[in-house]
């Protein structure tokens, strides 16, 4: 059996040339990679940007997402960043970094995924530049941006009372398939490919939102059209995310739990989904569905009651090193 | 003795509310940090983009550099990619991840030095978003933007036959600033902070030079109004670089070794110096100084001879676990 081409075996340069031809190229770039910089279009005279970096251990593990489901989620979860401003992607920066003796085949991966998600959440963005390292630690850093087309940024303060609270893309599921993972995909302490693959099968749904989530990019577009107060991406679970926007705006989110549907709906986090308020006569976009009301006070009440379950998510108090 | 704060120990938000107040702000931005995404000023109608990521083990040692020193270094390899394309370096975004253990005082020096970094070497210039994770291996990536003012940018490929071939900066320098760490401060194999101490009081310039580098980011611009017709960031080596231009633009760099200066200056890397070309009758902003001149063929000739050595480093190929 031949051995796979590794990166250190064929180099920097051929390791590039192999992944160039499968990355997504961006409609809005005046000059690609290839250069000390890329040139980007901003015709709108802004542009909206974002980074995000996902690492092996306490962000994703190799035993469970493919090479591809690490590309579409680092693509993903920042695009959801820029439609959460009510701005359309243009293009991704994308800095990766590998341990020397990887196959060339998980860049490769990690590229179809990137043009995959590309395409599928946010046509006519694309990879302009990048770079590649070496690390002991699989590091993929993206830095996403994009264009407001003239209207003003949604930032997560422009909530106000009276507003209806409504939500785009699904709840808790990225959550409840993480936990199926560590329930079930976790053998003699450390993560395990032939679980998850079982898992995959037994749960699609549930794993693929974890794995390769698909928040609804074109909405945050929409919902700014449709003349949203405030918005936000649901990284770290509605009940915490909610709570950031009522902050910003100094007002208080009140949900129904029976819209919300669950109470890992509340808590759980990385759906990347879109939380927005609307003025109450607002013709919502569809997809998005309503599921509160801003009031007067702060915080998140959940049917008139308070609710101070932190929720969320923080790298530094709650990974550790075993789980990963 | 009190233990230092850990990023385990004070969490995220309280790491964040530590390095924000440090970073320096950017004069261009219209909304920074605090939001699913910044939002900057494009008056152009165009922006540039790079990135760059650093590495604990490759890319640094933290047994070396101070943390000010990773900070100050992070931004100006990437402010140099941006006032390559001739461009005036706007904002950076940073995505930080460290061990869980790490003291905060790691970040905060390491924001320092990009605030730094921005004031001495790119004013107005600052950051406008980020991101902290966790990681095994310390990892810095930066991603940078620049402003063109109308002008259009300065690419590898406009060399034309004739032209002078200018640098801008030192040469070298960072080369043999590394090679002296590498002799003199590895102790039973492993990086060792006396001994850099000691290499820092003894041969200062050499040693700053590869770890907190200047490069004369404002001659980007400068280079561009005077009509260069090429350009990069020297971060191979010139050597490498100009082959490079030489091969993007369709010539032959020829060099003069006394110009040039020494071997070390041919084939060091991590200068990030400028490397331009200007037509014979421009006249040269202070600061460049000639070496060179382009002819007819291809690669790159050091006095009249063809000048095959490789030069440069390939992190796949080159890196060693055991020299981090």
């Amino acid at each position: 059996m031949t051995q796979p081409d590794t990166l250190r075996g064929i180099g920097e340069s051929a390791t590039l040339a192999r992944i160039f031809p499968r990355l997504p190229v961006s409609s809005h770039a005046l000059l690609g990679p290839g250069d000390d910089s890329a040139v980007m279009a901003a015709p709108d005279g802004r542009f909206v940007v974002t980074t995000d970096m996902m690492i092996h251990g306490p962000d994703f593990r190799l035993a469970w997402s493919s090479s591809h489901d690490l590309g579409w989620k680092a693509a993903a979860s920042n695009l959801a960043d820029v439609a959460a401003m009510g701005a359309t992607p243009t293009a991704l920066v994308v800095a990766i970094a590998a341990p020397a003796d990887s196959p060339v085949s998980l860049l490769e991966g990690i590229s179809d995924g990137l043009r995959d998600a590309c395409l599928a959440l946010a046509p006519g963005c694309g990879v302009v530049g990048g770079d590649l390292s070496v690390s002991d630690t699989l590091t993929i850093a993206v830095t996403a941006f994009g264009d407001l087309d003239g209207r003003a940024p949604v930032l997560r303060s422009g909530a106000r009372v009276g507003d209806v609270v409504a939500v785009a893309g699904v709840l808790g599921r990225a959550a409840a398939g993480l936990k199926l993972l560590f329930e079930h995909a976790v053998v003699d302490g450390r993560p395990d490919a032939t679980a998850a693959a079982a898992l995959r099968a037994s749960h699609p749904t549930l794993v693929a939102a974890q794995l390769a989530p698909r928040p609804p990019i074109g909405l945050g577009v929409l919902a700014s059209r449709a003349g949203a107060t405030a918005m936000l991406d649901l990284s770290d679970g509605l009940a915490l995310d909610a709570r950031r926007l009522a902050f910003a705006s100094g007002a208080a989110v009140e949900l129904s739990s029976a819209a919300v549907g669950s109470r890992e709906a509340l808590d759980g986090g990385e759906d990347h989904s879109l939380l927005a308020t609307f003025p109450p006569d607002a013709e919502l976009p569809e997809g998005f569905r309503i599921i509160g009301v801003v009031v007067d006070g702060s915080g998140v009440l959940v049917d008139g009651q308070p609710y101070s379950e932190r929720g969320g998510w923080d790298p530094y108090e709650q990974w550790s090193g075993a789980r990963g």
